[in-house]
């Protein structure tokens, strides 16, 4: 049986990989009396008396939703909220697993962006956070901005932040490892979504000061055609010397490409023609831009990619479930982008520098610290 | 220490009373593979191709959401989305105890009634039911009837709905004990909100043709003022003869009083006035309408409450559960009036002829046979 056939087959006798348990006991009189009326009518006088108590009182203090509309599901694209439904049941199973937080999925019935502002604002009492999901760009940042001026629970789009900071944790280590600066560094990040909008954002926010951002149609620039409001707004930022050209014009002489866009798309030439001690992440999935050996081949130093049968995995699953602990257990009303760093740096730390190395610049996913470090780098940024 | 002291202390013990928690394993890379990425695609797949089969491979299969806009929360009022919360935590804690069934509550941030559509429309398909709680008369019953109309999974207002069933097993075995026919039973329903509408609207479709309503004003009729739309409709399909009156009017002679009013309410005078072989169910809470030692003496045959601690408890914990288990089971579109019947016929035929008396007329809410008895009813109704 192949691992498809065994996903789906495991998929079917979960029938759901959720499920909801209750902490209290309900089997006399006195228990129902208890849990139930009508004794629970004293903690909701005290949280009507004092919103704050529903921390102290109830689910809210350690529940998020996890919210999709289904519009860019993994690889599959717009397959919808019902089809989405398995991944964002995985990906609560992962918040609570690796970061202790219980987290319920929400799929949504409308891709239209002010219904979904609406609906996350409806339903946001019973959460203590919203974490986005597998929104296309570049709804996702609308939505997000909106629902962080609304909303005073942390809202935190994943495919954007989660993607940013594991990646600038593994960029850190790998400067280590080059011994080269971030202010010398020319940086080439391709695909502009939301991911690569949002890397782009945080690395800048780190201090890189030399990024060229590219899509399908090359490098972004003021003249680029078809850009939406964002990637318009990403030109003003990156390729301050308003280049123009390929991808492969991008990388000529770069040192450090990050790649969150399509399979194959990097020949080994292109991987040549970066600086020396070049540093490649190429995180499409599950085929890689340039697969690992090539790029090898091609010179290039440090390779990171998606997966986990390869060195250096560039997985978010090491940041969100510990941002989300630590926002809950800290009651932070948002996710700052002093946070963003600090879980980078955080995650980076992890490595001690007798185990760094060109294959080994990030802590594995099933590092046991790594929800506790994060979690305690972000409750330490809440002001 | 008192019980209200000990709910709120075990309250803040639990700091929440639902735990979420994953049925799939990630212990390993190949656990990830399967749960997650890449294995995951496969179910989406396939719920993309037949979105039915979200029943076969989702928690769709077995979770409702329980959505309160805290307009309506026990004897407490108005008090808002987050203050309810402890409420709609302790019904998901019965969802799960009684029944099996997974429960989200879901608070919302609205109380406008187009908005509470349009959020649970939007939110729908992460669930594959829907529990309306608390919500004020009368917007419970568009809010219940246009959600109906719109989604293809059941909506069940349980405070119009559970309280309508349990009641009606409740009448249909006082009638045995006392040999009374619906035909000749003289009705009155006391409290023209959310559950009263339901009582008399369910007892109208099982054939009491004789039901007069009451509230704070008396007795409703066609010159009633300061009704709503759904007490105006009643008012066609009640009191037939169109009599105008007090409380005490109208209880002079009647067979069967409900009350799901106020404390007190209810003089000994009053119940005395009551035909022979009175049946009254006086289920204000915490405080009965009339006490039942006060009803006893006043020569009501057959009393019930919605306490515990006196014989006779009407309590619709006997009925949610079972109907959402069934629902979800069976998948059921919807919660239909033959179901309802079915449930409380059901209900009513688990007090054995030898059991059943004037002290015993519904099955105890810990009785272990009554959620399956219930869901059994519900299926066989599944068109």
């Amino acid at each position: 049986m192949t691992n498809n056939e065994k996903a789906l087959q495991m998929h079917e006798l979960w029938q759901g990989k959720l499920e909801i348990t209750a902490k209290a006991r309900v089997n006399s009189r006195e228990d129902l009396a208890i849990a139930y009326t009508p004794g629970v009518a004293e903690p909701c006088k005290v949280i009507q008396k004092n919103p704050d108590a529903v921390y102290q009182y109830t689910t809210k203090s350690n529940t998020i939703a996890v919210v999709s509309d289904g519009s860019a599901v993994l690889g599959l694209g717009n397959i919808g909220p019902l089809a989405a439904m398995p991944v964002m049941e995985g990906k609560a199973v992962l918040f609570k697993e690796f970061g202790g937080v219980n987290a319920v999925p929400i799929c949504l019935d409308t891709q239209d962006t002010e219904e979904i502002i609406q609906t996350v604002v409806n339903i946001a009492p019973a959460f203590g956070g919203i974490n986005l999901e597998d929104i296309s760009a570049p709804r996702c940042f609308e939505i997000e901005e909106r629902l962080k001026q609304l909303l005073d629970i942390p809202v935190f789009h994943d495919d954007q932040h989660g993607t940013a900071i594991v990646v600038l944790a593994g960029i850190i280590n790998a400067l280590k490892v080059t011994g080269k600066t971030k202010e010398q560094c020319k940086v080439v990040v391709n695909g502009a979504g939301s991911a690569g909008v949002a890397i782009t954002r945080l690395l800048l926010t780190y201090g890189f000061p030399h990024i060229t951002m590219c899509d399908i149609n090359g490098i972004l620039g003021s003249q680029s055609p078809n850009l939406n409001w964002m990637q318009k707004d990403m030109t003003k930022v990156t390729n301050l010397e308003n280049r123009t050209g390929t991808l492969a014009d991008a990388m000529v002489g770069a040192d450090i490409f990050i790649g969150v866009s399509a399979p194959g798309i990097v020949t080994k030439e292109m991987a040549a023609s970066m600086n020396q001690d070049a540093i490649l992440f190429a995180m499409a999935n599950p085929t890689p831009e340039i697969m690992p050996d090539l790029a090898k081949e091609a010179g290039v130093r440090i390779i990171g990619t998606g997966r986990s049968d390869f060195p250096n995995q560039v997985n978010n699953v090491i940041v969100f479930p510990g941002i989300f602990k630590g926002a809950l257990e800290g009651h932070a009303t948002q996710i700052t982008e002093e946070m963003k760093l600090a879980a980078a740096s955080a995650i980076a730390g992890l490595v001690s520098d007798e185990d760094l190395s060109e294959n080994n610049i990030l802590p594995e996913a099933f590092d046991p610290r790594v929800a506790d470090v994060v979690s305690l780098a972000v409750k330490e940024r809440i002001s």
